[in-house]
């Protein structure tokens, strides 16, 4: 009775660290969740802080769950689960509902990256006059993208997928990745020095991005019922459901092959889905919703316990607690700005401003990168200002959900029809 | 709109093999067991083959998907698929059950691993005379232990676990895993040339997983409703069904601590908790079999079309023919034997020794170590006994579906009451 694992093989002492990562994980989200909860606060909240607290452990001494935060079968299974988020919440989302608030999510997610990026640029240029001209620069791009996997789940978990205010944050979040790869090109070419190349890379990356999203939209919405018809009439058990993860992975890797988040395409595969007829082509009283519950209930947990894992406690020190707290208040004001961009109407202005401010694991990339550049031989930004661009993801990303839910409370749901 | 994974990134590459391999193997596995259903075959057949093809590939100069048979993220999904089986498998086997076929169970896992090793060690006595006498004594380990996988599937798939041949093979199966660790405790060690602490490491072997299966049980079918009844009282959704999974990740992991496999530790989660009240726990509705059909439905397929991609087709090149065959019929002759161990009244016989077949992985690790064991400088098995071992294990596993759905079909089902 025996498989793959064999006394003391590799395959043995794999899978046993991957079963210790996946109870301590799934047992600190689902402590974490029901504490939040019974403050009422979101689930997500708690599983964040549980990540933070288990991410901690070594400055108490304890060394044992070190491996999980960079464990790779566990980061992937964590952004597994945010491909699964991003999926569902795609699968509830209508595109003519999505297309409604188009001009809304564009203006937003414009604003967002412009206002952010600005003020970010001005604190520096104002608290580090001293720096490297990059290094301003590099503060306000870490400011400018928004980390919606955060927002997705509370609007998921308060159901405000469908309304106004919920679509035009996921539609603002699409186009904000867009941009993202835009300042992020034109940054790498600043550094790099190369201005001519420097446009065309920025142009070939949006053309390449924006022709993904347009083309996986209008291709998968006019074959996807009939794919999906051909592969119902396929024997054995659920194939049906097998096929529309499928879609789901494909789009996902697509999206990585432009240079988008997988959760960019998992989003769009779900958008995608929602118009094929899955009540007729599921067996008897299944719903594809239902069917993936169970795997939502797994994995979406782990990815933010995983993502609270990251935070490294100890990257805070030595970082200065003013340059830290005007970061978060340029990066919670920026995207506030946002709200000002909304010409919906009736859609409520707050919701959307408070909707995108979470960084999450964005702004920590752009703040490696900026620990790993040189300019002049030396690193573009030092320990201190590292240590201030981690606190405001973290701020950012522990602030929106309380704050989110707390306003939301007191907006009634207007479901779009 | 990101997460962890960014243009270029570690993460970024990561995710993006991994969704490949998952997208080649859901379609191959979906694919194969239509394609074998539609035949009348068992989808698991169908799984096995199409794995086979995939790990074919590069005999036709396709080399694109030659990673996904040794990637760990895939690998470690694979063997979760194989534990959900085994863990969803114990759910639907009463305890009292097992114990009423008990007796059974151990002459037939008893006489399963004797007689095997008996046939296996002559085989290699005839037609490797030359040899070291090593030799056919490897080869004989190599036919002892049952690798459960397959049977358990064809057993579900046909509505058969709870049946009195089911419930034999069942804790044959987990009886077998204890002796197989008892051979090869011994093997080493007589390889090894230490004949004293053979007979200590064979007893603590032996102890600990004697320990680990009775100490589970009885303490976990004690606790168990208490700690859900417990967990059930926390706030949050999901969180019953996920400790269900915690308590099976435990157990196989526990399982794994005592060098027995990881799923006879998942069935023994199964065992535990088919006695909580999972429906007065869960939502209303809800049913732990049906919340664990999603997971099951995606990860059990995974691990029959990696199980079949494991098979090297080039590696039965330059391997003698006759042995291939003489061992083939050795490894099914021997467990027919077990057929006549069975002494539950009613119990179908054929049922039980065709279900013992499959070898799977377990020989070909027993064949791998072989390879790497030197004694007197060379190694313990040469290319062609190896060959020779992984064609009868090709054929004990791919031969097993069929003729056991055959079978099956002309056995009444008669359950346990």
């Amino acid at each position: 009775m025996r498989s793959a694992s064999w006394p003391s093989s590799g395959a043995a002492s794999l899978i046993a660290l991957v079963l210790v990562a996946l109870i301590s994980l799934l047992i600190a989200a689902k402590l974490g969740g029901s504490l939040s909860e019974y403050f009422g606060q979101p689930a997500v909240l708690g599983e964040l802080l549980a990540g933070i607290a288990l991410g901690a452990l070594p400055l108490a001494g304890v060394h044992s769950f070190t491996f999980v935060a960079h464990d790779p079968v566990v980061t992937v299974l964590a952004e597994l689960g945010v491909i699964l988020l991003l999926f569902e919440v795609g699968l509830s989302t209508r595109l003519a509902d999505l297309m409604k608030v188009g001009g809304s999510a564009f203006l937003v997610a414009t604003v967002g990256v412009v206002v952010p990026m600005l003020l970010g640029y001005l604190a520096g240029w104002w608290l580090l006059p001293a720096s490297h001209p990059f290094v301003p620069l590099f503060l306000g791009a870490s400011l400018c993208a928004t980390s919606v996997g955060i927002t997705a789940r509370v609007l998921k978990d308060m159901d405000r997928v469908q309304t106004a205010e919920g679509q035009i944050i996921l539609g603002a979040a699409v186009i904000d990745d867009v941009m993202g790869l835009l300042v992020l090109a034109v940054l790498v070419g600043l550094v790099g020095g190369s201005t001519t190349s420097t446009g065309l890379t920025a142009a070939t990356v949006t053309a390449k991005a924006v022709g993904f999203i347009v083309g996986s939209l209008v291709l998968g919405r006019w074959l996807a019922p009939t794919a999906f018809g051909v592969v119902s009439r396929l024997h054995g058990k659920g194939v049906v459901f097998t096929f529309a993860l499928v879609t789901c992975f494909v789009f996902a890797w697509l999206a990585n092959l432009v240079d988008l988040a997988p959760i960019v395409g998992a989003f769009a595969a779900g958008l995608v889905l929602e118009g094929v007829p899955f009540d007729r082509l599921l067996p008897e009283g299944d719903r594809l919703e239902d069917l993936l519950l169970p795997l939502s209930t797994v994995l979406v947990p782990i990815f933010f316990v995983h993502m609270g894992l990251q935070v490294n406690l100890s990257e805070l020190a030595g970082g200065s607690i003013l340059l830290a707290l005007v970061l978060t208040g340029a990066a919670i004001v920026g995207k506030q700005a946002c709200a000002l961009a909304v010409v919906t109407r009736d859609a409520d202005r707050l919701t959307v401003g408070l909707g995108m401010i979470p960084r999450g694991e964005v702004g920590l990339i752009f703040a490696g990168m900026g620990l790993n550049l040189k300019v002049g031989g030396k690193p573009l930004l030092g320990a201190g200002e590292f240590a201030a661009l981690v606190a405001m993801v973290l701020l950012t990303t522990v602030l929106t959900p309380p704050l989110l839910r707390w306003h939301l409370a007191h907006v009634p749901t207007q479901r779009l029809s």
